[in-house]
């Protein structure tokens, strides 16, 4: 284990260096000391905070081998935590990942997810500083990303107000869409533009809400909107309705896929009801889709407005609940 | 999953929280906010650096549930961070957790594994401030801890210089003969004085080898000595030679496991043959157990001293050798 573990930290190595290499003049500065030593090490700006997030994706649990290429589960990988990086308005900065690989997998499995994983480090600039690896039953991926933001800017779950409308960008449910498809039984080729094998966290989206000071929270739709929007509710005490009609359901989709579909990697925001919003940030679509209530005693559960001009309750159903009804 | 997740994250935020209530005046004030945001939020003082590492922990690689009490769980995935952090001279500001979960686990399982780890964290005032949890066939537990060190003062593994004198912290191989006790059967109580079941990581040794400017390099005895100086030689560009008569041998053990033997989590360093370390640091033996050479073309292996005067080679066999040897 020894021997494989020393061969597998050299290519990695090789493979963050390239990153490094190949755009040295353009990678940040922020990481001192890389991959080689006991800590990695990184420098701070001054006036920044720094932001931490781990993700961790388990076979058959965040991706399956028969359904995902491993360059797509290498990207998926490191987008979850760009993602949440981009839901506090900060600036991604290097990412750390911890391997767990069974003695059977192929080679060439481990290079196409570490090919998938840096090229998506590539495309924000962010180097690959360090890790850890261990032989395991199945393939375990622990992508930590560290970021930055200015001291006191970083856009919060809580702070969601009454009033509040409530945004999201680009289009919902899509990628619950090809793993509805995929559950049927249908082959799906993983191509670039797919938003469930190769999505594009919305660092600029994120970066230039906090830069406008336009929104009052922020978060990320990693596990579905009905479960995102309730832990914005949740942080920030207050409730919500949201639109049927408003709510923009990517092709292939439809509502419920759009409710509760989850891994779309789009962000959820609110901002008050005089905030003068463009249709689009940074190139993306950003919809209006609701607006915050107060809690009340009686029922502080999520509201959906219907086409009946009717309002239902909206469960946090979520991903798993998707998956069993499908 | 979404429901148990949700129920198992207030319950390790409770968790985190008793650290920070109960210490509140103690615990460091990096985490300007932990649990329950996309990120965390970490303030880094002016003038310092940040460090990073991540350690895997995977059920019946690193630890087995028939030998390993929970407790000793948590404790030994948190002290192998913590260790990197103190082999880089460095103060531990803050940890994170990614945990995969079979389904069938007892819930008192994860509390005892919880509670270990919330114990030393506690008693290096450090608080649980992120992390991930999934579904997974086995236990896994990826630790991240973040640490800081006044700019450009961290010890690396580089820096070795040839002459400089190679001391250990402690004893060596005794948490492989722990280990080797229980390959062949025996049943071992986990006490609590046990360097195998609790090690305490050298976090004071490593602050005052940084503070007073004496070492030249750095590393903890993580992988075994054999393999932990390779380490050192490699990044350095040097060899060295370690006297097997000056080896501290831990209780229990003999020279194969202190040289061989992984998981004593003490430290390794260089210093100059005119620095005066004192034989204790922080309540801690320090021991010179041999010398930094030149590399030369001819053998660049690392060599022992042995009791008949003879010099033999001392190949990195590490710990999966010895376990196999065992």
């Amino acid at each position: 284990l020894v021997l494989r573990e020393t061969r597998l930290i050299d290519r990695i190595r090789r493979l963050a260096g390239s990153v490094a290499v190949n755009k040295r003049a353009s990678v940040n500065k922020a990481v001192v000391r890389g991959i080689g030593d006991d800590c990695a090490i990184l420098r701070v700006r001054p006036g920044f905070e720094l932001l931490v997030t781990t993700d961790l994706c388990v076979e058959g649990v965040h991706f399956r081998r028969d359904w995902h290429p491993a360059k797509s589960v290498g990207h998926r990988c490191l987008a979850r935590g760009l993602s949440d990086i981009a839901a506090m308005g900060g600036e991604p900065l290097a990412c750390f990942l911890s391997l767990g690989l069974p003695s059977g997998l192929p080679q060439s499995w481990v290079d196409s997810f570490l090919h998938g994983l840096r090229d998506l480090a590539r495309s924000f600039k962010i180097e690959l500083a360090g890790g850890d690896i261990s032989s395991a039953k199945e393939i375990t991926a622990d992508i930590i990303v560290v970021g930055d933001v200015p001291a006191g800017k970083a856009l919060l779950r809580a702070g969601a107000q009454p009033g509040d409308r409530i945004y999201v960008t680009g289009e919902l449910g899509g990628s619950a869409a090809v793993l509805k498809r995929f559950y049927k039984g249908e082959k799906i080729k993983a191509t670039r533009s797919s938003r469930h094998f190769y999505p594009t966290p919305r660092i600029e989206v994120g970066r230039w809400l906090r830069q406008h000071g336009l929104a009052n929270s922020m978060i990320d739709l990693s596990d579905g909107l009905s479960v995102d929007l309730a832990h914005v509710c949740e942080e920030s005490r207050v409730s919500a309705t949201v639109d049927e009609d408003r709510v923009p359901i990517a092709k292939g989709a439809d509502l419920m896929l759009a409710l509760h579909g989850g891994e779309d990697y789009e962000l959820l925001f609110t901002a008050p009801a005089k905030a003068k919003l463009p249709g689009r940030i940074a190139g993306i679509q950003v919809v209006e889709i609701g607006v915050v209530r107060k809690r009340s005693n009686y029922s502080s559960a999520i509201q959906v407005l219907g086409k009946n001009g009717k309002e239902r309750p909206l469960a946090p159903l979520g991903w798993e609940h998707f998956r069993k009804q499908s």
